[in-house]
């Protein structure tokens, strides 16, 4: 390696869902030292500009692209922030980042890099709601993008045999909106018209809608790829809220979602 | 509602998996106006104790009484903070919180209740090891205190089926050792030898220890309760570090785990 690439790091970092107060303090130092911030334009906007701080934003599905000029700019000594909204793990830029990784440069395998988790869309959707999450769940990326849609189609009926809840990233886009359609009456067939539904719209944010409902009502209007999705399992369970004070107020006509910790010997 | 009760609130959150820097600002800012701070003994003790602030430890597997201990005090004008270690929502107190509160007095439903979420350990440990959920995957609660073990062995075999990379919680306690031998019987049956799994001990503490193998060489011993535990999908894929730094020479044993964002046709 070059002495140019003295001192040069890249970490790839979670942005959080939306609000500053929920990323952590370890990805604000990251963002604090670093000389470059690379990501998808309107995470990269979240970033605050500086002296001393370059940000590229790039389009969505540039994703290899960007990984590979953040290494590049590592490799040559730059101090390199990449963002993702929600956590970088979880259908977001780590994945790709070590797909550029392992097909690029072997010199970039001995970069200084970390992955630094960020608060998921779905862990924040699922805090707004109450605790849909709160037992055994799956988590599936719906667009079919990357992969055959006759793969998503066998991962949500196995999903509701094993009766997990579901978060799903990524619904609908107006590119192929018959996806979640499709997506909605597998459901239906496999878990019932009752079965309860949560579409999360723009969680964290100012633009920030949250919506309970059933299988049997649900439409595919009701999400765009701004919507986290999750589907309870068969034993997920509203709790109406009384609201009286005022900041309450604004949430009464959500009730809270919840799955209960137990399953009885007689559900297996 | 009694006028005890104005200003009281509740509000669950989640501390992360051990290490300050992935507490969320808005987290330290509840715990910053609290009264009273509830939850398991080693999690309150995570919170420094301060003039005007009551700290009220329990022990494990006390969550209903501790949840209603919560609500009661949030009732009576309290400003409580429940603790949990990484998300409140994931296989921790935000679902006993809400058992409690629908099995509890009607009035707790006019509480200011709100869920805070967290880094959860398995976010944490997947950004230590690279992305192994960088592509669908599922969670898993392996422990059978509150669910029969045909239930987590269908879904094993499901998960396996559906090929989610999966991330287990709670998987082995010395009152029921026998059971993860079990899980790990059921996935080399399901996912054969060579399939790679991933120890991720006390992560983001001092203590932390990162070990991935095989199924076919994985035991039993190498999980604990302070072990998540994540198995990949058939296509988790291993790169080797090569470290050159000293910070980075540490973890030049343990190769980067992740699972690209694609799956081609012909895997459906």
């Amino acid at each position: 390696m070059s002495d140019e690439a003295v001192g040069g790091w890249l970490k790839v970092v979670g942005l959080g869902p939306g609000d500053d107060a929920l990323i952590t303090p370890e990805v604000s130092a990251a963002l604090a030292e670093a000389t470059d911030v690379v990501g998808y334009v309107p995470y990269v906007e979240r970033v605050a500009p500086r002296p001393g701080l370059t940000r590229h934003g790039s389009d969505n599905r540039e994703e290899i692209r960007r990984a590979e000029q953040a290494l590049q700019l590592a490799a040559t000594g730059h101090r390199v922030v990449v963002v993702s909204s929600g956590d970088p793990g979880v259908f977001a830029m780590a994945a790709a980042l070590f797909e550029a990784l392992e097909a690029g440069e072997p010199a970039w395998r001995s970069l200084d890099i970390q992955v630094l988790p960020g608060i998921s869309a779905m862990l924040a959707a699922s805090a707004r709601l109450g605790a849909p999450l709160g037992h055994d769940f799956c988590c599936i990326n719906l667009s079919d993008n990357l992969k055959p849609w006759a793969l998503i189609e066998k991962r949500l009926r196995l999903a509701a045999e094993a009766d997990f809840a579901m978060a799903f990233y990524n619904p609908r886009s107006r590119a192929r909106p018959e996806g979640f359609e499709h997506t909605l009456e597998v459901l239906r067939e496999a878990c019932g018209p009752q079965r309860l539904i949560v579409f999360a719209r723009a969680v964290a944010t100012p633009e920030e809608t949250l919506r309970v409902t059933t299988l049997g009502e649900a439409q595919p209007e009701m999400a765009d790829m701004r919507t986290l999705v999750i589907v309870g399992s068969s034993q997920t369970r509203l709790i109406q809220r009384h609201a009286e004070s005022a900041e309450s107020a604004e949430r009464q006509s959500t009730p809270w979602v919840y799955t209960p910790r137990s399953v009885s010997g007689a559900d297996a």
